[in-house]
């Protein structure tokens, strides 16, 4: 594994997309190569593109990474959403989209998939960064779908996050309620060529002016500016690359220091988490989970003292972690 | 904390509000809460309703709740969507769509906070699924916004599902590349008074005879009908509830039972990890904590050492649970 992270690092891609296998297949690969790596980390900076489908979102990506490119910085694209083309789901013409990125050697790609357990997912995602990070990718474009609580976690591990938004969906007030617009940095109106474009930017600063739900920028003094592009004729694409680069500098006089407190205390219980119900399936066995459910199925016992009795068996105390809060309650 | 149960069980309203919200906030009263009622549960037939917004949604679970009350059901609604007006974010007109709900001492609304831990959200739900069936509401609906994988767990921890869709909103397959259709038991065309509906009708059941992403309808026997409604209008509940009856005939028949397997399964991981956590917070402290992060931020450690670390301090093992396994890999 050592010799494997050392080729990985001196620039051998096929070892670094090994590597990245491994990291993702097992837990303790990724324990110990991120223990190896992680001095090395912290340099590059990670951009979060979020969006619904069909808003554009794997060509904005390929524009960004290629202005990107343009300038000088290797690349990292990490897609987290299935229907992305960068997740190998290929459409016709995929290839195209991806232009200019395809047999460039300063840029990495790398998906994710989408199913199985969530913080697996966001942990994985940010393990995949990370290694990316350490091998000289100093700009990493995380895509992710922009439905649920998964994508809202892997958007906030990003330091900046852009949302898309496309003209006459409509639904844009719906998909500020579902919590999208309080995690934006940047706010991209996609597709700015078709009608009502100016419209749903008008409306967005409107939602920014109202304050309401964008708990960040009130806690900072960081305005998400709303960005209009077309990405697949590539317009507007340097004035946003330009204002990911302004965030970028705002993080670093100190404005992504709470974010990142954050995201450290998230991840750490993550791994605390998930070690610790390894251990207990270690332990107690296939068998001993099967039983557990039977009896739980059968109404012999409840989920919770199910739970309480796998952690006696499995060594890790007496099962009742957490009454002594409510012993006076109890009867 | 036993005498709150009593009243809550002897029907009770108030006291029943009041557990929920002791067992929404306090792990300790969960656990000890569903030991004292869960010999009871097991008779509510659970109905999850998914959509995105706009679909619907809440007016269908108004009627479907209201024609199980003609039925002589007593029936439970958990509003996991925010913007419900089950969760109570009042807008103009809500009252009406609540329409003969108000007041019906047959009916039970209980609203979920969605923000928080998506596990904790899911098994929240159930807590609250439970503690209506005990009290004697022998069909639950549990309305969700159906955009992510917290609604996908929730709905899946339904007996019967409905996936709303509506006409012409031109994502059908973007949906169910989300993977909304492999979770349905009954798929609902609402709005089908709107042009197009009838070909999202048979865009659906087009799917369903590819089987391709059905994989439950593939396992089983049971194939998701997909129905018209217009719920504002009242048209087509009456076919709706009794294609909910079927599935749930379907289910006592052994249908359901793989399913329920998985979430017992599910939900029993859910509370071994959440106690772990919790343990390792409450034995290590505050100031353990914010130590260790500040550690990972500043490079001195990296997560997964940091975490093992932590798990030594808690008394949890030797912070290497899982290093066996790649023993042979370690330098």
């Amino acid at each position: 594994m050592i010799a494997l992270v050392e080729q990985a690092m001196a620039g051998d891609r096929r070892a670094l997309a090994r590597l990245m296998t491994a990291v993702e297949n097992d837990p303790s690969v990724a324990r110990d190569a991120i223990r190896e790596i992680y001095a090395r980390t912290g340099r590059a900076h990670t951009v979060g593109v979020t969006g619904a489908p069909g808003s554009g979102k794997s060509t904005l990506v390929a524009r960004i990474a290629a202005a990107y490119r343009a300038r000088g910085h290797k690349v990292g694209i990490v897609a987290v959403d299935p229907s992305s083309p960068f997740s190998g789901g290929a459409l016709l013409g995929d290839r195209v989209r991806m232009g200019s990125l395809a047999g460039d050697r300063g840029v990495f790609v790398r998906s994710m998939a989408s199913r199985g357990s969530l913080g697996g997912l966001a942990r994985g995602t940010l393990d995949m960064v990370r290694l990316l990070d350490a091998a000289g990718y100093d700009r990493v474009v995380i895509e992710t779908v922009g439905a649920g609580q998964s994508e809202v976690d892997i958007a906030r591990a990003a330091h900046t996050t852009l949302v898309i938004q496309v003209p006459g969906m409509g639904d844009t007030i719906q998909t500020l309620k579902a919590g999208i617009l309080e995690i934006a940095d940047l706010l991209v109106v996609n597709k700015a060529d078709h009608v009502g474009a100016d419209r749903t930017a008008a409306a967005l600063e409107a939602m920014l002016d109202l304050g309401h739900d964008t708990a960040r920028s009130v806690e900072t003094t960081w305005r998400p500016p709303v960005l209009k592009t077309v990405a697949s004729g590539g317009v507007g694409i340097k004035e946003l690359v330009d204002a990911i680069e302004r965030h970028m500098a705002y993080w670093h006089r100190g404005g992504g220091r709470e974010r990142e407190r954050e995201r450290a205390e998230r991840e750490l219980f993550e791994i605390l988490r998930s070690d610790l119900s390894r251990r207990v399936y270690e332990r107690v066995g296939r068998d001993g989970i099967d039983e557990a459910i039977a009896r739980i199925l059968a109404r012999q016992t409840d989920p919770y003292a199910a739970a309480g009795d796998l952690l006696r068996r499995a060594g890790l105390g007496s099962g009742h972690p957490i009454r002594e809060r409510s012993a006076q309650e109890e009867e």
